[in-house]
């Protein structure tokens, strides 16, 4: 009997076409970051889970999908059943910020003084599925850890634009913030230290629910004073860049980069310029990051400078395809006989050296369909083979 | 204060020159399975929990990492805490063969009849750590499905051959015998078939316990009689190819396949022809496969005839080590100043133009640690650059 037969909720297969687009999409981001001296590391999929729910990964960390113990210590903590807490030690890294900074504090000894890192990878979140959003997606990240000056920003601005530019997508623009800038306007609206998180929430969410909105919110929990003062701000949003993000304009292309005065970015950690990607037609930000300079601290002890961007990747390849490679060529075998094979694997490896992608099937009742198939598989020419075949007559597909 | 920073016990960080031969290595063999006409997919980390643990995965379902359930379910299985199997819903996969069964029975609609799958990715298994066994680790799994004839057998096999060749290990051998053969020799002992799996088991172990452990073994489990019998014809063993297998050694270059009536593979899903892929030197197997044709029906409900083959890539890549690129530059910058930054920005722009990967560094305090650090990194060559640079004075590094 056939059973429910669905990958698990908010996950996806992906087959070949799509595997492919997706793996043609990476290999340019790899090759672009790694041309500006970036290098790949990798970290396992499991973090202990303690590490992943210190604090560090805001509102994500909730979001961790938690695995169970195993054996002894299982048993052990069953017979304690009210501590859920105790029964998973495990989870599944929800970014590659909390690994990364983890991987530096635990490899440092073999690293260089200012580490460039590129990471890639699939990261999980137990998020309520919906339209765009999976529960298994990859990230693309470059990070510089060592380095306090403007030159790491600036590297990775020029990296990331370079990156999209080579996918196509020439008209992304980075929108950029300062923390620092955040915390001096909630001063000036008379925001107290410890209602610093509820503001910055609350002015995140200007794109979705406008400056009526935010001022709504602001006068509801932190009083009319601050949202008074919040909405004279707002509605005169001074986009003058401030000296402190000026050398990032200076250094980067003309045109690439936006101060945003209101730019926010959901996450606790970061301590000094902001950045999120946008890119005109798309809804949603395609990317984002910013200087996080109290994170490796936290693992290590002593603070060490970092900042980081990473690319969406799910968002950036449904908005690129990649050409398909057009070197595949099908062997049809007239017939199953060993002498057949031979002579159709003898043809294969001679094309195979010439640099082509070779499949062998053998002739179907419908060859038709089977060439169909192949053509949408991006395959161009085929021949059939027979057992006494000397030289392959090769046709088109598709005509 | 610092904390425990490894990595989760069995569990690997990759750093930059490992990563990137592992990434080499990688892409040879996601080259040569391509060069012959297999495709790459991709399916979840997670799989429904049900499905790894019925049956199908033999002893790794055992191994496999579990997932705890979130939100209400959790709540309304924690209320049922003897129940311990009704905690987790989800787990991490700990192979990429269950998983391919169950995308061909999701998707087979949108595959060709005959589907050649390429899959290369992580797998966990929570097994005792041990030497050069880990918790997470790459597979890179070929598999055909939906051609019975030999020629997918033949194919596998040529493909792999080409792909240990072009990683340089042309002394591998691939180890082949067909379960019919076992079960057939089983009868000649006098097994009865409920006992046939033990057999195997014990059969499995003649590499470590040699032809006395077996004999006793077996003798303990099943009788004086069977043991006997199996003492007599291991002692004889004919290696002569059997009409079975005759076509593989036809038709497989000549010297890469040797019969191995002894050989049995663990899994109890293997319906035909077994392959274990051997390399003079190295201690253990370095991948194998077989014919495994009940195993999509169990999802499917209709049989569809399936072979596979792995490489195990944490095996393949102690042995062999890709060359490390030398196409690495680093710019050192004289000063932090924004002319510097904008002027080594130039010419990193220009440099990455002609195929180079170039790397910017502040001049530290101390340049020799910097360039000894780069050189390991694969770095060639150097250059100063300050603001009023306007052409670079390469060094060679190491020199």
């Amino acid at each position: 009997m056939a059973k429910d037969i669905n990958p698990p909720r908010g996950m996806r297969d992906f087959l070949p076409a799509e595997k492919a687009n997706r793996e043609s999409v990476l290999g340019v981001i790899k090759d672009v970051y790694s041309s500006f001296g970036f290098q790949e590391v990798e970290t396992p999929a499991l973090e202990n889970l303690d590490r992943l729910t210190s604090g560090q990964g805001g509102d994500n960390e909730k979001l961790a999908y938690r695995v169970m113990k195993r054996g002894a210590e299982l048993e052990t903590a069953l017979t304690t059943p009210s501590d859920v807490d105790g029964l998973a030690d495990l989870g599944l890294r929800f970014d590659l910020t909390v690994p990364l900074t983890r991987f530096y504090a635990t490899n440092r000894a073999s690293l260089p003084t200012v580490f460039k890192a590129i990471q890639i990878g699939p990261v999980w979140r137990a998020e309520r599925p919906q339209k765009g959003r999976y529960r298994q997606f990859v990230q693309c990240d470059i990070d510089i850890i060592g380095d306090d000056s403007v030159l790491a920003e600036i590297e990775l601005l020029t990296a990331s634009l370079a990156t999209l530019d080579a996918l196509g997508l020439t008209g992304a623009v980075i929108r950029v913030n300062h923390r620092e800038l955040l915390l001096s306007l909630l001063d000036s609206f008379g925001v107290k230290e410890a209602d610093r998180s509820s503001a910055l929430i609350t002015l995140d969410k200007l794109d979705k629910i406008e400056i009526s909105g935010v001022v709504a919110e602001l006068s509801d929990r932190l009083g009319e004073s601050v949202a008074a003062k919040a909405e004279a701000w707002l509605e005169a949003t001074d986009v003058t860049v401030p000296d402190v993000l000026a050398p990032l304009f200076a250094a980067v292309a003309v045109g690439r980069l936006r101060f945003d005065p209101t730019l926010v970015r959901g996450m606790g950690y970061y301590t000094g310029s902001i950045f999120e990607i946008e890119m005109p037609g798309s809804g949603s930000a395609i990317g984002g990051g910013g200087r996080y300079d109290g994170m490796v601290g936290k693992w290590l002890g002593t603070d060490v400078p970092a900042v980081g961007i990473s690319i969406g990747f799910e968002r950036v390849v449904e908005l690129v395809s990649a050409p398909v490679s057009s070197n595949g060529v099908l062997l049809v075998l007239e017939d199953s006989s060993l002498e057949t094979i031979n002579t159709a694997i003898r043809f294969q490896k001679e094309l195979i050296a010439t640099g082509k992608s070779v499949r062998l099937e053998l002739k179907p009742k419908k060859l038709n369909i089977l060439l169909d198939t192949m053509l949408e598989a991006g395959f161009t020419q085929f021949a059939v083979v027979s057992g006494g075949s000397t030289e392959l007559s090769f046709k088109a597909l598709g005509n």
